[in-house]
C-alpha cells in the first residue's frame, strides 16, 4: 500500500459517517442483523466490551455496589405509575403482547407460518432502563433507615426502538449497566451522584484515553424524571459531541411513585431519595471515533483485546522452527509482565499467510503494539517495534531485553499520547462565544466545534435556540459555573453561569 | 436454638419444595416478581452466578472459544425455517408486536393508561434460545473451509414462558451461556459436543461439589432439532434429577434451513455440522437442592460468594478496638492466600447487631468458614473454626498461624466432603431393575430415587411407560452402553444397553 493510500476509504475527510461504518467493518467489531435497529457484536468488538465491563466493574464493587439482575419485561402498570418518565420512552418502546405461537398453513403457498397467540391481560415492555423495576424492589426492601443506602448495580441488555440505527452508537437493543441507589437524604444521594460522575469521567480518562467535559444538563436535556442529571460529554473527530455516560439525581420523584419510603432515624416515614447512572456499549462507537484514523481502529491500550501482536517472518523454511519458538517465548515473557495489575495480552499470529495482509489486518483492527521477529533478529537478539498511535512506516529495532523492560511504558506512552492528541483537538475546538452574531454564523460552517457562551435563557429560548441550529447545550461545565459575570449570549441577563453548545450523536 | 430446632421450616422430610422456597429466601439470594415466571435475583445470588461465569468463562475460552453478542429479538420467519425446532418452543415464545405506547386517559377512572400502538409488520420473539439468529450469522460468516471451526458463545438472557415456575429452576427469563460452533465435518462437531460435555461434567463436581451421571438423552428427550443431545443429569436431595447441562451435535439440520455453507477442500460446497450447548442460572437451583440442609444454603467454596466470614466478638468498650483490628489483619492475611489460583474471598462482619443473629445468617447464607475472635483469643492467639459442613455446634480452637496455613485446605476438604456426601447419596439411589413388575412398583414410593435397566423399548413405548409414572429416560449413560447381554425390562429383548429412569424438575 503506498503512502498516499490508506486503509479505509472514504478517509474521515471525505465522509466522516461512512469512514465510521467502515473502520467497524474493517476491524471486524459489529454488523448490522435483520432485526430491526439491532447489531451483532462480534468478538473483536466484544472483547473490548468485556475489559470495559471487568474493569468499570472493579471500580464498582471497590466503592460499595454489588451486582443483582431484574426482570427484562416491565409491566405496563409499573410505567404507568410516573407519567414523565413513562412519556419519556413511550415512544421507542418494545411491546410483548403474546405469549405462544401457532403453526398455520398458509393456503396460498402451502408453507407453514407462526402466528401469535396466547393474548396477554396486561402487556409488557422490554426495559429501556429499569427504574420502575428495580423501583418496586427497592420499596420491597426498604423499611428502615438502617436498609439504607441500597447500592446496587445490573449489567444487562436494554431496548429503545431506533429509526436511526448506528453501530454502536445508537441501537435498537445495546448492552450497559444501570446503578441504582436508594438513601436516607437527599446530600447522601447528591454526592453519590457526584461521585460516580467523576468515576466515569476517570473512567474514560484513564481506561479509553477519551477527555470528557463534566458538567449538568439543563433542564430540557435530563433525564425522564430526574431532578439533575450530570454527563460527561466527549468530542469525536468531526466534532460532534458523544454523550458518554450520565448519572441522576431522582430525587423522591421515583421513590414517591413507588413508594419506596421507611422509617427515618425520628420515627416518621419518609421516602428515600434515589440515583441512577450509567454507561453502554455506545462508549465504544465514542472511542471508535475518538481514535481511529484513515488506517482504521486504534485501540487505547486498556481496552485493547489483544495489545500486542508478534509476527514471526519465515522467508525459510529452516529457520522457521527457530523463529516461531522465539515468538513464542517472548510471547510468554510478556505474559508475565503486566499492565495496570493485568497481565500483558500478548497474541503470536502464526498463520500461514501472507506478511502483509497480516500487518494491515492488525493496523485496522487497532492493535497497539506490533512486534515482528524474523532469523536474522534472533541471532542479533533484536525485534521490529511498531506502534499504532504513530505513522504506518515508523519502525524501531529495539534489543529484545530492553523492549520486554519496556513494553508496559510503551503501553502507557501510547495511552498517553492518545489522551495527549484528544485533548489538544477538543480544546482547539471549544470556542468563547459572547455575541449572538457569532453565534449564528458558526453552526453555518462544516463540523463546527462546540461554542461556550453566558447563558441564563429560559428552556424555551433555549430549545428555539436548539432547534435553529440542530444544536443543544451539551453542559453546563461544572467548572465554569462560578465565572466572573458577562452577559448571556441571547438575554443579555448578566450571569456566572456557562454553557457548551453543540451537534451531538 | 436448641439442638432440636432448624433454622429452616419446614425441613426437607416435611415438604421439600416449600423448604426450597425458605432456604433461597433465608439466604437471600432471589424472590419473585410481579413480571410473569421472572425472578429478581438478589446480591447473594447473583454473586454465585458471577463465580460461576468467571470460571466457566476461562475454560470456554481456554478451549478455543470466544465470545459475542447476538439480538435479543428474533425474526419469526427465522424460526419458520427449521419447523421441529420452533414446534419445540412454540408454546413459551414471549412475543413483541408493538413499538410504541401511547398515553389514553381512562374515561372512568381518569386515569392515564399506556396503550401499544405502532403494529410490527413482522413481530419478534424474544429469544428462547439462538440457534436461528446465531445461524443467519454463521450463514454469513462462513464461505471455505479456512473459515471452520467457528467456535462462538453468548452469555445472555433468554425467555421461556412458563406457566409454574419455581426460583432458579425454572423461570421465564434465565441467565445462560450457550456455544454455537460449526465445523468442516461430523467428527470434528461430535469432538467439539463430546469435550464440551465433559468440561461440564467435570465444572460440576470440581467447582460445584455435584457429581453427575453424563450420558445421551433418547430421540424422544433431544433438544428440538438435534441429532444427538449430551446431558449431564444431577440427583437432588428429594432424589429428583435436574438436567444440568446440555451440550447438542445439531447434524446438517440447522446448516441446511439457514444454508450455513462452504467451499470445501475438494471444491465442492458443503454445509457445516453445527453443536450448541449451555448451562443457565437453573445451576444454582441444582446446588442449592444438592448441597443445602435444615439450617439453610451450603455453598460449595469456589462459588462462595464469601468463603470466610469473620465475627469480632466484642463484649467490652475496651478491647472492642483490639479485636477489631485483629479481625481486620487476620482477613488481609487470607485474602494474600489463594484457593485455586483466586484470592480468598474473606469479610469481616462488623455490624453492631446480636452475634447470634449474626451466627445464623451466615449459617443459612451457607459460608463454608466461621471464625470469631473474642478479647481472649487475642493472647492466646487462637479463632474460634466453625465449617458449614459439619454440625451447627461443632467448634474447634485451632492456633492462628496454623488456621492461615491451612485455610485453603480446609476449603477444599469442604468441598470434597460436600462431593462425597452427594455421591453417596447419589449411589444410594440408583438401583438397577430388571423386572417389569418391579419397575412398576418402584414409582409408587414417595420420592423414589432413579432406576437403572436394559432397555432396547421404541420411543412409543418409553412415552407410554414415562406418562404411567411421570417419569422419563433421563440418560443413556455413556459407561454403561456396552454391558453384557440382558434382556430389556419392557420388552424382553436383549440388549447391551442401559438407561436411567426417573422423576425430574
Ligand atoms: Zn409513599
Ligand atoms: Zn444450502
Amino acid at each position: 500500500m503506498s503512502n498516499d493510500k490508506t486503509a479505509i476509504t472514504p478517509t474521515r475527510a471525505q465522509d466522516f459517517p461512512e469512514w465510521y461504518q467502515q473502520v467497524v467493518r474493517a476491524a471486524d467489531m459489529a454488523e448490522n442483523s435483520e432485526t430491526r435497529g439491532c447489531m451483532v457484536i462480534k468478538p473483536w468488538g466484544y472483547g473490548i466490551w468485556e475489559l470495559i465491563q471487568q474493569q468499570l466493574d472493579r471500580r464498582f464493587k471497590a466503592t460499595g455496589h454489588q451486582n443483582a439482575y431484574f426482570p427484562l419485561l416491565i409491566p405496563l402498570s409499573y410505567l404507568e405509575k410516573e407519567a414523565e418518565h413513562a412519556e419519556g420512552f413511550a415512544t421507542e418502546c418494545a411491546v410483548v403482547t403474546h405469549h405462544r405461537l401457532e403453526a398455520q398453513k398458509d393456503e396460498v403457498t402451502g408453507k407453514t407460518r407462526m402466528i401469535p397467540t396466547g393474548e396477554l391481560a396486561e402487556p409488557y415492555v422490554i426495559r429501556p432502563t429499569s427504574e420502575t423495576i428495580i423501583g418496586a424492589a427497592f420499596a420491597r426492601w426498604v423499611q428502615s433507615y438502617r436498609d439504607l443506602p441500597l447500592l446496587i448495580n445490573q449489567w444487562a441488555n436494554v431496548m429503545r426502538w431506533e429509526m436511526r440505527p448506528r453501530l454502536f452508537l445508537r441501537t435498537a437493543e445495546f448492552l450497559w449497566q444501570e446503578g441504582h441507589t436508594a438513601h436516607e437524604t437527599m446530600d447522601e444521594a447528591i454526592v453519590e451522584t457526584r461521585m460516580i460522575h467523576g468515576l466515569y469521567e476517570e473512567f474514560l480518562r484513564d481506561h479509553l484515553a477519551i477527555p470528557v467535559i463534566p458538567g449538568e444538563k439543563t433542564e430540557n436535556e435530563r433525564f425522564p424524571g430526574a431532578d439533575m442529571t450530570l454527563t460527561v460529554e466527549a468530542m469525536v473527530q468531526d466534532r460532534k459531541a458523544i454523550q458518554a455516560g450520565t448519572s441522576h439525581y431522582l430525587g423522591q420523584n421515583f421513590s414517591k411513585a413507588q413508594d419506596i419510603s421507611f422509617t427515618g432515624r425520628d420515627g416518621t416515614i419518609q421516602h428515600a431519595h434515589t440515583t441512577s447512572w450509567g454507561v453502554s456499549t455506545r462508549m465504544i462507537g465514542t472511542l471508535i471515533m475518538a481514535h481511529a484514523d484513515d488506517d482504521g481502529l486504534v485501540l487505547p491500550p486498556r481496552v485493547a483485546t489483544q495489545q500486542i501482536v508478534i509476527t514471526p517472518v519465515t522467508p525459510k523454511e529452516d529457520t522457521r522452527d527457530a523463529v516461531l519458538a522465539s515468538c513464542q517465548a517472548l510471547a510468554s515473557t510478556l505474559r508475565n509482565q503486566s499492565f495496570h495489575g493485568e497481565p500483558l495480552r500478548v497474541h503470536v499470529d502464526t498463520r500461514d499467510i501472507n506478511g502483509g495482509v497480516k500487518k494491515w489486518e492488525w493496523i485496522k483492527k487497532g492493535v497497539p503494539v506490533r512486534i515482528e521477529i524474523g532469523p536474522r533478529d534472533i541471532e542479533t537478539r533484536k525485534v521490529c517495534l511498531q506502534r499504532r498511535d504513530q505513522a504506518v512506516t515508523a519502525k524501531e529495532f529495539a534489543d529484545k531485553e530492553d523492549f520486554i523492560q519496556r513494553a508496559a511504558d510503551i503501553l502507557q506512552e501510547i495511552h498517553d499520547s492518545l489522551l495527549a492528541k484528544a485533548t489538544t483537538f477538543r480544546d482547539e475546538n471549544i470556542t468563547p462565544c459572547d455575541s449572538i452574531e457569532a453565534f449564528h454564523a458558526h453552526w453555518g460552517q462544516d463540523n463546527p466545534g462546540w461554542l461556550i457562551t453566558p447563558w441564563a435563557g429560559s428552556p424555551e429560548q433555549e430549545d428555539e435556540l436548539s432547534g435553529q441550529h440542530k444544536i443543544s447545550i451539551r453542559c453546563l461545565p461544572l467548572d465554569k459555573q462560578d465565572e466572573p459575570d458577562a452577559p448571556c449570549v441571547l438575554t443579555g441577563v448578566p450571569t456566572r453561569g456557562r454553557a457548551i453548545w453543540g451537534r451531538s450523536y
